[in-house]
């Protein structure tokens, strides 16, 4: 649990190991919008120098209005993934519960400074003894969806009991009706992430938002120091977050839909997932994943459960196509369980 | 000591006093190069994917040869802003020396984390209690130098007690024979900051480096976490480090020449400074900070030395003329030392 995790993107590795160079390989390994959004101009400015107050101030309305946070001014930071290694300087020596499966790096945080983790499946598991709540909604890998009903009367219960709730909404845009972040303003010891990235089809640019009360925020901001968000970074956010996005998750929802058609055709079962990626529980996981290797496409396996294999979008039908025929090809008929 | 510092760039908050617009001020406030170099292009990658560990081996790469780095594969940080965070969960309880005045976030950052804070002047006052040692090399804001010798005698009497020398060349790059870091990888206990976007006009980027022995360099990366530099980030260091920087490094010469020259005919006094700024020495700062404010010229003060300014590079000539014209102007004549 302390040691590094292998996440998805990991095409260069891939590539040494099976072959192929890496701009060849169809990445499905992720959970981005496969097709990133055009690049609004950025101004010289953001490049040149230290992102000022008014760059920040800009990105901050934008994310206001994009994620209704009413009267909370989102945090712009480098990535939730910067957040979450602070989480166990915000809540020092307390238990955490942690929803779970999900995103490894919070169980890896916690574990790394000497908290008390515990993994669990269900709310009902949650005692009096759970400091911090971690719910990743949706939740990755497996879609997992609390209502806001659910995720306000789990915050109720932490606030009776002094403790916190943390929401990780980072595969949250293309569902805002599930968002708990418009009730945000009036629950103290709620504190919501948000991913930029993901939805925009730009992980590269290592932007993400913290939506909680202001002391919260400024501690955030403290840990973090100035300018810790790149200029490039917040000049497109307060871009792109003004701009219609009803397109871009049009987009996205037909590439899932082509996804999903795909693996159904070749009888694999979807068991969960999110508008970025679908979960397929299957017994031959791992050979399948060598399989699609050697047809160098890369998908995402979890070492905790065997028989899960995540997959990312692929960006148009000719990728779609590529691994169809993958999943169709002779030697994909001969893959097994592993004994 | 605790509270935020009021850094350079600040020219959303002077406009707001003095008026203009903010575009129109000349920002004089800071010692980032004031001629960005042309943008390289940024492979679509960059944005869109997580910064994958090929991306990250290219920046690498580039750092080690463009800092002569040698056995040492300098780590990428996004800022050394947040390294500077990370000192103290990397020396935990140890006193701290600081050779001051420097740059007001490394004592911020000791003092919030509780540690024992030492503001010395010189190499003399430090004692055998200092169990991790900053230096500033060249120092901001008064240029002050230390040899390469005095760099290898302090690390060795740190070494010999157990301690860490931080070296921060943040204004290194234009004299890079003035650098530790080629003795770097003999020299354990040794910390080198390096930044980017300061030599290069791209403070917007959030782009440093560290380079110190391996067992340091992995609790850097381990606290920041995966992706803590952006993708274009990454991608522009590849380009920049590895093309001939000589006419860069000509260019801030130059301009360094001009901007003393007109400092000079106005008698202001040159008491210090490193290729990116000039420092002045004059019993009227106050004034004369006000006075290039009404002018819509900002500069940097100092709490610390009420007599000090820090002028950073002006662009081009037209720049110096309207620097050089407001300390020429009828008003600039009247201004008075504060009693």
């Amino acid at each position: 649990m302390t040691g590094r995790i292998i996440h998805g993107g990991g095409i260069t590795a891939a590539a040494r190991q099976y072959g192929g160079r890496p701009e060849e390989w169809l990445d499905l390994s992720t959970g981005i919008n496969p097709n990133p959004v055009p690049l609004p101009e950025i101004p010289v400015t953001a490049w040149h120098r230290l992102p000022d107050q008014h760059l920040q101030e800009q990105a901050r309305e934008a994310a206001r209005g994009y994620y209704r946070s009413g009267d909370i001014l989102p945090l712009p930071v480098p990535g939730t993934q910067s957040v979450i290694q602070l989480l166990p300087r915000l809540v020092r020596s307390v238990g955490v519960a942690i929803l779970s499966p999900t995103y490894g790096e919070y169980a890896r945080a916690f574990t790394l400074a000497g908290l008390r983790v515990r993994q669990v499946s269900t709310i009902a598991e949650l005692t009096a003894d759970d400091g911090l709540v971690v719910a990743v909604n949706p939740n990755n890998p497996d879609g997992r969806m609390l209502s806001v009903e659910q995720l306000r009367d789990l915050h109720e219960r932490q606030r009776r009991q002094g403790g916190i709730l943390l929401v990780d909404e980072a595969f949250g845009d293309v569902e805002p009706a599930a968002s708990i972040v418009p009730f945000a303003a009036s629950m103290p010891n709620l504190i919501v992430f948000r991913s930029f990235g993901k939805f925009f089809g730009l992980a590269g640019l290592r932007l993400g938002f913290v939506i909680a009360e202001a002391s919260i925020m400024s501690r955030f901001e403290d840990w973090l120091g100035p300018w810790a968000v790149s200029g490039p970074a917040l000049s497109l956010a307060a871009s792109l977050m003004e701009s219609d996005t009803g397109a871009i998750r049009n987009r996205i929802l037909q590439r899932h839909s082509a996804l999903e058609t795909v693996l159904r055709r070749s009888q694999l079962n979807v068991a969960g997932g999110t508008a970025l990626f679908a979960l397929v529980a299957d017994d031959r996981a791992e050979g399948i994943y060598t399989h699609l290797c050697r047809h160098h496409i890369l998908v995402r396996k979890f070492d905790y459960a065997r028989n899960w294999l995540r997959f990312g979008l692929a960006p148009d039908e000719e990728a779609d196509q590529r691994l169809a025929g993958a999943l169709e090809s002779d030697d994909f008929r001969s893959v097994r369980p592993k004994i």
